[in-house]
């Protein structure tokens, strides 16, 4: 951060009482000095390029403008990694953040929707053939699975492949307008094939979901080929420089090689060769989902660090009657919004610093076909996308509310963030859709346990426990706060499995029973992926050593005893905990706010976010927020013209015969 | 509704399915037969209108033509009301509804903050000389309160308005960036006058805050006066069409006369003369609080109309494998997250309701000088203000959220029902400050009660009650439900004045116990405002008799229910309710749901929008969604040109250099 901008003495001061380093608990994030330097580096510089191809900031343009700057940024993205010679996920991440810090582009599925799944679902001589032109954008694709009327039940899906061996081809088509294939980022202009879901039927017997390459557009004119409607959904919640898009397809014949073929084939003559494992198509979603729980992480972050900067600037309101406007971060209730973001935010975090790790080591198991962690791997990741993404979404708005007015303004960066993170509990699998998996491994280790068989060590809590009641007391030590989080989610899965028994021994069938207690499920797949989360949070502070340590652990702390106590019941109901055990809580919750108060502008410093990425005139690292809220407000595409065509229109006509009609006396232009 | 529209099939059988006559409900709710008929008559008719100007959906089309739009349907709305000779405040707030449906516009603030103000702080000479022009739209004007730098602690505005006795003027000046006038609606391009409020200077002594009619642009030219930096703030979250704007004001010079001087006068020489009483306007406030309540309420409405006629249409995997796909609104899930949101609309329409029958008994009383129920009636909108803000908010993004990836997209209607809903918890006292003022005079009960004076009817809940147990049962008796949430209130309003006490004890001042106490004073004011609406939605629903007094009463009780399973803590932690007892809330919960289930759809058929109100893809009456949503797609202002410039600007010349870079094989247009 530039040392010679004029900081707000709020901020100096706050920066000053810090009892921890902040530059420590940075390298910890990002893994040590040398890795720290380098991130500041690749960012500032992509953020300093950008600033030099002269767009505009994103809130002050229109849709299409800011579709049309994407494109630009990107192509300046794309050239600097290959300048640079950037290779590495984590640096790409931390360039993509920079370049577009809180907003969607165009070509986001270029890699993670339209060549990975190429990669792992075409045969060796079409990734011979094809791959080339994919990763230098000769082909710039998508994945196009979902349709109008059709979403994450994929047997749903209407669109079919018909084969036909008179000409070696196959027949791609919507049949109908529920089959549309609608959502598909980069879909409406910006693709030129993608990979398109379809029911295979050859030989008159329709053998399922397939996937097919799908050239839409001429690669020269850009113009959609025959047969194809294509183009851009309309405005959005968010996502908005996205040009998410729907196709239609209306007998579309495309060669028969361009099935992709790696795991089953369609041979000349029609024949349909079954795969051998259809398993191994979960591991790119799930990759997929891990990524997400980072997006969504990052966002809560940056909201965090944008609301708590404006809360130690802000000044409003006296507490002392004549003593002065105070930091609204005075207030009990700021900081009872705020601290328990900041915890979340951190926790998050780790979550998905974990599960990317734990990714990274069970991938290539999978790909050698070892699938032993495959259902964990695949029911914390589902779970963790849930939990991530409704936890975060719900921390921005928090943040959002917690400035006020101001956070109302696109100004503050924050309804940017909003739209953005909200927008992950629905695509890559909607939640409830997702914790419901989560729930069924939890099922499956129930039925294990009761038949005697191993479940993996993070399933352990599901043991019955030899204590039934907390040892908790005034030291709230770490341990016994994780083993409350522990004995709710055993009790919840417990109770769940026994309500499915007794709704089957009612004499419904699994489906239904299923659904007659799929909330008392998704509460304990919630219950279950919020101790995984409350643990790896504990495991990193553990890890942490002096002044660092000390306040991580009050923020880890807050973290636990804020979900224990908005979820109270859970813990009182069985009598985990008693009244007098609770009786502790509230309390330590309002002195871990009052404790963490003077360290809490030092833990946002932390996460690191330059000014490029928080893209807001309220979180700015120097505190001058109402000067960069005035300069926003100059920008309004509304202040172009001092009067605006609409007043001659439509105001001035309609005041006119308004006081014209009813005699209004005075007509001089000056009162 | 025309009956000639193709109606989906599922959406007949739920509307015949019905135990009940919505049509009946309808009555109920707006009045009876005679003022339903009209009601649909005014909201046909300007739906109709507003067809016939030819304006464009408000989201396809950009910021600048929402502006524009609004100017142009509001000059054919007050045509209207004209022509229509309405004057009365039901059929007015019908027809803003329906012609601006979840949409702000730029006068709104004309009567409600301008006329009426005006009205109520102006002499009788003042009001002669200029509430004709205001009435006849030669002034339109706004509410110049707010500054950058400065919300809802109204002594902390910097905004000078010096006395100038030589001239007789007074000079109002924005002596800082922080006190530039920032977020009056209306005020950016729209308003040519407004009232300022600002600190009175008058030899040598501030008076505090006085308000001024300040003209800020010429009537003619439209072009600010001298001395006035006007303009609009930029993008918002929502309230796109409206011009909130900002003012600068450098020594502007106005009569001594404009100051308002019905309260407190300046006299030529200076003299300043004290106001007799100035609790007289807090009336005007709590109106436009009442008025938020009622807002917040029908845009939940709506979106629970959105989302439970699209989950009756939507349908989506199975619930027994192999038996189709089902409508997503037999999921459990799905009626956990919609059906206590139905209930909530309900629940917040009798809220509505009744505060505004009470604020019509009580403020002719309060014109006339009888403030003995301003206090109760200032802390019972302020709470209801923000207790509805938020449960409406909050609710109807659970609606969108529940609509899946559509419910994301514009067409749904839902994302600019929410920016609206939401911006409702900070406009007009932020909802922490007003729910505070609520917990004020619960402590300020709290005294009187134990000094042994009187207190209102209402509050009587507050006396020590003989009973420390619920008698509550399986048959869940409206009246033990209720008394749960009295004796929660009564718990935590006492506890929190016991903190409080406490906090004094320990030496501090009042001021900082209020704040070392304030999460607790805000829990305790939600659960006393949330007892008041429990209340008169039973009051409401013991009205209604056979089948529609058993479908409502099971809508109660899902909304008791629901509310107490989700604070569950609150009510176990003293043993109000013991374990048993709290063990039959979750199958009551899951069992109301699955009885409300063939209801829905005509629960919300009965809150009778039409679909020009609910401006929705997804919640049209006819349910022939997937039409409409592509209707919308093709309208999108991207698709306006099937190879945008932005292509042959970017997108290709990126495309090339990156292909011909790497020598990438095939250039042949097809695959």
């Amino acid at each position: 951060m530039a040392a010679t901008q004029l900081v707000n003495p709020d901020l100096v001061k706050e920066r000053q009482n810090a009892a921890f380093s902040p530059e420590h608990l940075t390298y910890f994030l990002y893994g040590g000095p040398e890795k720290t330097k380098r991130k500041r580096f690749l960012q500032n510089l992509v953020i300093e390029g950008v600033k030099k191809l002269g767009v505009k900031q994103y809130a002050t343009v229109s849709r299409e403008e800011q579709y049309e700057q994407a494109l630009q940024k990107y192509a300046y993205l794309v050239d600097t990694e290959r300048q640079l010679g950037i290779t590495n996920s984590t640096d790409k991440a931390l360039l993509h953040e920079a370049v577009f810090p809180c907003e969607s582009f165009p070509y986001i599925l270029q890699y993670a929707a339209f060549i990975n799944p190429f990669t792992m679902l075409a045969s060796e001589e079409q990734k011979a053939k094809w791959l080339p032109l994919m990763k230098n954008f000769r082909l710039v694709g998508t994945y196009a699975q979902t349709e109008m009327g059709h979403g994450s039940f994929l047997r749903g899906l209407e669109t079919t492949a018909t084969y036909d061996p008179s000409t070696q081809e196959f027949v791609l088509h919507s049949p109908t307008i529920s089959s549309i294939k609608y959502w598909p980022a980069g879909l409406g202009k910006t693709a030129n094939a993608c990979i398109v879901m379809a029911q295979l039927i050859t030989k008159g017997h329709n053998y399922g979901m397939h996937a097919f390459l799908l050239q839409i557009r001429d690669l020269d004119t850009h113009q959609p080929l025959s047969g194809i409607t294509v183009g851009d959904i309309g405005s959005k919640f968010g996502l908005s420089a996205n040009d998410n898009g729907f196709l239609k397809m209306d007998n579309v014949r495309i060669p028969r090689n361009n099935m992709l073929m790696r795991h089953s084939r369609v041979l000349p003559d029609g024949t349909y060769i079954e795969p051998k494992n259809d398993r191994l198509m979960y591991g790119g979603m799930t990759s997929i989902r891990t990524d997400v729980v980072g997006v969504a992480s990052r966002r809560l972050c940056i909201a965090v660090t944008i609301a708590i900067r404006y809360s130690a600037v802000r000044r409003q309101s006296e507490i002392e009657p004549g003593a002065g406007e105070v930091q609204v971060l005075d207030f009990q209730t700021q900081q009872y919004r705020l601290f328990p973001q900041l915890a979340a935010a951190y926790a998050t975090t780790f979550a998905s610093t974990t599960i990317s790790a734990f990714y990274r080591t069970v991938s290539p198991h999978i790909e050698r076909g070892d699938l032993q962690e495959l259902p964990m791997l695949h029911a914390l990741s589902a779970g963790l996308k849930a939990y991530t993404s409704w936890t975060c979404a719900d921390g921005v708005e928090v943040c959002r509310l917690a400035c006020g007015g101001h956070g109302y303004s696109e100004a503050s960066g924050l309804p940017k963030a909003y739209v953005d993170t909200t927008a992950a509990c629905t695509y890559e699998g909607e939640n409830y859709v997702l914790i419901l998996q989560t729930a069924r491994y939890l099922m499956k280790c129930c039925r294990m346990l009761a038949e005697g068989e191993q479940v993996p060590e993070v399933m352990d809590f599901l043991r019955p426990s030899t204590s039934e009641t907390s040892r908790l007391d005034a030291r709230l030590v770490m341990g016994d706060l994780i083993q409350a989080f522990a004995h709710r989610a055993a009790r919840m899965t417990r109770d769940a499995a026994q309500s499915m028994q007794t709704s089957i021994v009612k004499g419904e069938n699994p489906g239904q029973a299923w659904n007659s207690n799929s909330v008392q499920l998704v509460a304990a797949a919630k219950a279950f992926t919020e101790l995984h989360v409350v643990r790896v949070f504990a495991e990193a502070v553990e890890t942490m050593r002096g002044s660092l340590r000390h306040v991580m652990e009050s923020l880890w702390r807050l973290f636990a005893v804020n979900n224990i106590v908005s979820s109270l019941g859970d813990f009182l109901v069985d009598g985990y905990l008693s009244t007098q055990q609770v009786s502790l809580l509230e309390p330590a919750q309002r002195d871990l706010l009052k404790e963490l108060r003077p360290d809490a502008v030092s833990l946002v410093d932390a996460l690191d976010f330059p000014d490029g990425v928080l893209d807001s005139a309220l979180g700015r690292w120097d505190g001058q927020v109402y000067e960069a809220l005035y300069d926003y407000s100059l920008r309004s595409k509304l202040n172009e013209k001092q009067v605006l065509d609409a007043y001659l229109k439509h105001q001035r006509p309609f005041m006119e015969s308004q006081w014209k009609k009813h005699a209004a006396s005075a007509v001089t232009s000056r009162l």
